[in-house]
């Protein structure tokens, strides 16, 4: 495997603050609103995809944060819209982020991220959360104006990496986007957060774990074995 | 307007009796198994299309069965998956539903379903509620291998009938299927069931109501609209 692709936010970037906002913007409301948000957010992205209407994802953010206050019959003020989408800009990247990118670093093995968000949302969090410093290659969406899990932007990586998809580890928390990955030709690799369940879609990423570091082993043990392989 | 396309599970047929199924099955955990199962069925057909990896709905509508009630930690016996699934043969229609349909029979106005359901959803559900005898047209998502809101999808309207998508009112109880089918370029018509907002997608239904009957209404009036200044 000679390269590593992660989803960004959920599985490099922490969310939780944007949960720890709301909270302080709306009190008692934050866990439903930030969930609903989430939750509109990506299911925005999906059907502006399928129906060809596509807009950058820092627009769907916006419009699904005013869904779901609108929803839970919260006031729309342009501040406080401004405060939580301002949030995204400045996620922490999860303890066991920077470890296992680093590893991989000295391991030689070429790192980038592959992200539904544009570039105004995409570069402020990787400068901010100093992740940047680990990627060699920034990803996006807006390139191919379709969102995950769209071949369209699952091409991106291959395309620009030069090796085929199948050399390349894929790693995301979502386990949708770990599958929409392994459809498309990739090597996957689902970092399990949450402990979920897997979704029921007829198809296994090729390795599952909890963390980011559990990905890299993944990754590093395979070269191993297929480099151990190659000398026999 | 010409002819009305109507979606059928939550737009002619009431999903309710699923509820009081699962809740009967699963005491405590009804609502929440209902309403996780409908999210993943939805989800599931959105990814599947998404990413060129189409199955049936039934078996989407059983996939999304199966992972609710893992996630849920509740029990995964055939008898009761068999009995859950079993309900979407025998649901019944809203009252709103026959009278509304008649009139547009009377009126002389083509009427067709156009639904996600594959037929050995789409028929027992159609014949058991008694509602095939209002409807002329049945098309399913099935015929194209793909799920609403791919273009493929709503393309059956204006193909079998005969007639441009915006001669067609195009009615759902999803917000999404009446925005879709309107990006599409169906005239069409948001039955509001449940009073929620409207999706922050940049496009408006046509109309909005909360009742077929409401639906009824604004196709017939429509007509009557266009005919005067026809004849003015």
């Amino acid at each position: 495997m000679r390269a590593a692709l992660f989803d960004v936010f959920g599985t490099l970037l922490d969310v939780y603050s944007v949960t720890k906002r709301a909270e302080e913007l709306f009190p008692g409301e934050g866990s439903r609103l930030a969930f609903l948000w989430r939750d509109k957010q990506i299911e925005y992205s999906r059907l502006r995809t399928l129906s060809g209407h596509y807009v950058p994802f820092s627009q769907v953010t916006r419009d699904a944060l005013v869904f779901a206050l609108r929803a839970l019959r919260l006031p729309e003020q342009p501040d406080q819209i401004t405060a939580l989408l301002d949030e995204y800009k400045r996620l922490a990247p999860f303890a066991d982020v920077a470890p296992a990118l680093e590893r991989l670093q000295r391991a030689g093995v070429q790192t980038g991220v592959l992200s539904n968000g544009d570039s105004e949302m995409l570069e402020p969090a990787l400068v901010t959360s100093g992740l940047h410093r680990y990627i060699d290659i920034v990803l996006s969406a807006d390139e191919v104006k379709a969102f995950k899990t769209s071949p369209l932007v699952y091409a991106l990586g291959p395309r620009v990496l030069k090796v085929t998809a199948e050399q390349i580890l894929f790693v995301s928390s979502n386990g949708w986007d770990a599958i929409g990955a392994a459809w498309y030709g990739y090597t996957s690799f689902w970092v399990n957060r949450l402990g979920l369940p897997l979704d029921e879609l007829g198809r296994r990423p090729h390795g599952i774990g909890s963390t980011l570091g559990d990905a890299a082993d993944f990754l590093l043990s395979f070269s191993n074995r297929n480099n151990t392989e190659t000398a026999a």
